[in-house]
């Protein structure tokens, strides 16, 4: 997968959080990934946990938008962005891993209480 | 280690590169640690061969510094910055996982070469 593809998953990503849009990324996920949020924290395993976990920020008024470039490297794309959750605005990185399907195998949101205000 | 040390560590590192002072940038790290710039290229692992690593860098004209929050999860810091390597400009974005003592245990580096201009 070309890095123009990886970035573009990351954009569509974003929308699909803002969106709510739980379908589109399940779809986007593989079966068996591995989410850490925030990255210290316990795993949810397996596109059902990982679904429940987006689900609940279904649940919220949420906004994402991109504050840098996605940097792609090997299987993998990490890019900087802004959360909006209801009032609180939170800075994050999250790292993608993807398998050869092209599915996010592992995602990583790096962030903590000093990036949200 | 707090995310304030965390950090600051993150913005030492940068004005170390940017001096080319590999001694601060060695004493940064554990012996056994594994650097991966950028991810998907060979590790590098071991003080020494991460210091050559930096000793090449040093005979460039480098400078580097942060492009947003540096963030802070786990044993782990995320941070975004530009490097700039004679004429050219390289975004970034590295991750350092800590062990115990406080020493970066394993280095990551995210960009590729729609990320240079």
């Amino acid at each position: 997968m070309d890095a123009t593809r990886k970035s573009e998953i990351a954009k569509q990503y974003l929308a699909a959080v803002s969106d709510g849009d739980v379908a589109t990324i399940r779809a986007m996920y593989a079966t068996d990934a591995i989410l850490e949020d925030p990255v210290g924290s316990d795993l949810r395993e397996g596109i059902e946990a990982i679904c429940e976990f987006y689900e609940q920020g279904a649940q919220m008024n949420v906004s994402a938008e991109l504050t840098g470039a996605p940097r792609c490297a090997g299987n993998t794309v990490a890019f900087p962005f802004k959360v909006k959750v209801g009032e609180m605005t939170i800075e994050v990185i999250d790292v993608f891993e993807f398998n050869t399907d092209g599915k996010i195998q592992s995602m990583k949101a790096y962030w903590g209480p000093d990036n949200t205000k």
